[in-house]
């Protein structure tokens, strides 16, 4: 067999892959002018991309597997019977997405076993790459759906009976785009689990590092916040007597920022992303508004201080405008660290590559939070050029970025292996 | 003939009317159990509704005309061809609409010739009873939409090219409808014309006033803001780097209530009714949000001063959140003072039936204000129940408050009528 060090990916092929699949459900971004992605999770464009990903996987000669929420698995069989490492991640998109995020973790992973292909080489422990359903979690509204099902977080028929705004039933998506497989949908535990991600952010950018290894990913907290006021007649309802549910929803935003700018949650993010007041037109003073709000941080503790603040921002608006006010936790995770293990294979890999890397914290959710609880899991992130802008027609990373954390991926991959 | 003082409406007649109107496009509002009305401007349910006021106008004999842009006029004869008494307001509603704003004038109109035609009356001019297209304006972005193309103030095919949010070119709408007349859209100035209306605010009900003496109609400005900002992810990018459209629509409409609460602006009403960040969902920081902004003022000159506080307030907002923002003006009407000689006769009306009653500006925008360009024009306004809401399906004027005006507009076109 060849030595490790003279094993490689290769680039070009790489970014052909991710521009290829990145093809499939593209769309002109009208005021960038770039091609963007759309993949909403089990729309026809998520199933189009599903089969041409399971395509290669068959070119690839690997056995394919679709479990019952509809993950996909390729396995390339071992020299030994024996636990698998997985390489996995998602390739269902934001409405306004690149081609990176998610993608590079499966094309990466199938790039990886056609390296190991052309070299001829066969591992001790197979190898599996697979793609999760839902990760995004825009349309169903829960994120990581598909690897929270796979390591029995989120109960099977709970992930069926979710809907998307338009009342369309999860598994009825599933069955309508093909893949409500048949398998079963909890996963034995793989030797590891690894994945490779665009940072999804600026850091490792503008310190100028080769790589990123993951020591985990931060806590995140969604809530959907509903928000019952008074519509009005814009024009003769006077000030004092209004119950106006986008003002209050406004108030909840602007309080988020001030929770930010008192410094006393770390490194707290917070936002607002969607608005939806109803009816939503000129005249009328809104009655209703249904918004979101997404927390992330790296500490649980201060997590926990800020989830407490906002609540009590909620009273004090409801209080000020004369609302009610009522909300759900739509996701919640702690923070995940990742095994020491892998960690220093990452970058025990980065350094036999001279590349250079750094420890980071994920700001974002990633499949592999899920699988930490199963096995040893680790992440290896690629920087993003512009702020490493991402959910964005305008996220990018080069090729040599890339080629730099598949390279990482393969080595990793291969040394977890051949470990007993 | 009878004398005038023994002439009346009959009010189970009309408040039946009015509720069988409300039955057409009709719908259960979920929160309050109570029925509400949907009928934007030519929908389908817009249609139904005018082809039962036009089947009412024929049961009562009128020579019914329809115009290029949809208005019906239903004219009974006078003894005299000369100008005539012109009643009308509008059927159209806003989506959550009660049974009375706008149909109070239009039938109300209708009972009044019913009771004319009971008493066996004929008038000396001409009374015409019209309903003009899409008052509201929610459909279209421009209110008083049919009754401003019959005065002139917007020309016929400047109100043809409007389009709806899903691209409807009004045009293709109207004619969908069967309501693209064949009769010249411009009117002859009538003798006068008078509008019965629902207040759609509390104070008449505040102050135990039988009926409103409208003296004129408030200033309205309308923007449609555009705010570009950078979409981007909710958890990666960190807080000093956002430019999120979403916080500066928040800040625009926090921002309105800081205008009302510094008392500059006298009786200044500001509203954001309408916010519609892209992409509207939860882990995304939005990159676009196009928001409105409805401002009323019975002061022209503190309208002005408001304007220009309210451009000041976009261009600050801008700098802070390092957004881009445009706007349009999506409508702006001074304020319209009514005619003395109206005026004077609706209070004489109400004097005469021992009806409380005292001048009041409207703060809604009305068809009337459209014929004060044209003729000596006058509004009666009859109390509303529930601190006078509306656009709502709690609104609602009892059998007594509706009679009330509608004795009124009786005795005021009577008046009129035979006046040379």
């Amino acid at each position: 067999m060849r030595r490790i060090q003279d094993l490689a990916i290769d680039p070009a092929r790489l970014y052909a892959s991710l521009q290829a699949l990145g093809k499939v459900g593209s769309y002109r971004d009208a005021r960038s002018g770039l091609d963007g992605v759309c993949r909403l999770a089990l729309t026809e464009a998520d199933g189009a991309g599903r089969r041409h990903v399971v395509a290669a996987m068959r070119e690839l000669g690997l056995d394919v597997r679709v479990d019952r929420i509809g993950n996909v698995y390729g396995r390339r069989a071992g020299t030994a019977d024996v636990e698998p490492v997985l390489i996995g991640s998602h390739i269902d998109s934001v409405p306004t997405a690149g081609i990176f995020d998610g993608c590079l973790g499966v094309i990466g992973g199938l790039e990886v076993l056609r390296a190991l292909d052309d070299a001829g080489v066969r591992t001790r422990r197979p190898l599996v790459v697979a793609f999760f359903t839902d990760e995004e979690g825009c349309r169903f509204g829960t994120d990581m759906l598909g690897s929270a099902v796979a390591t029995g977080r989120i109960p099977l028929e709970v992930a069926y009976a979710l809907t998307d705004s338009e009342g369309v039933v999860l598994e009825d998506a599933l069955a309508a785009i093909g893949f409500r497989g048949e398998a079963r949908e909890r996963v034995d535990p793989p030797a590891a689990f690894l994945e490779c991600h665009i940072e999804q952010g600026p850091l490792l950018r503008a310190r100028d590092l080769d790589l990123g290894v993951v020591s985990g990913v931060q806590s995140i907290s969604w809530h959907e916040v509903t928000i019952v006021g008074k519509s009005a007649h814009a024009g003769t309802t006077p000030m004092d007597l209004r119950h106006d549910a986008g003002v209050a929803a406004a108030r909840i935003n602007l309080g988020l920022r001030e929770l930010i700018a008192s410094g006393r949650f770390g490194q707290l993010r917070a936002t607002m992303g969607a608005i939806r007041p109803t009816p939503n037109l000129v005249n009328i003073v809104p009655g209703v508004c249904v918004c979101t709000v997404d927390l992330r941080n790296p500490d649980d503790a201060l997590m926990r201080a800020a989830e407490a603040e906002v609540l009590a921002l909620y009273e004090r608006v409801a209080a000020t405008e004369g609302v009610e006010l009522s909300w759900r936790q739509t996701a919640r995770t702690d923070t995940v660290p990742f095994a020491e293990a892998v960690r220093e294979r990452v970058a025990a890999a980065a350094s036999a590559q001279a590349l250079s890397h750094a420890p980071i914290v994920s700001g974002a959710g990633h499949d592999a939070q899920e699988f930490a609880r199963l096995c040893p899991t680790g992440m290896i992130f690629v920087p993003g050029e512009n702020d490493g802008i991402s959910h964005n027609p305008r996220e990018l990373s080069t090729v040599a970025q890339c080629a730099n954390g598949v390279n990482t991926l393969l080595r990793v991959a291969l040394d977890l292996a051949e470990t007993p």
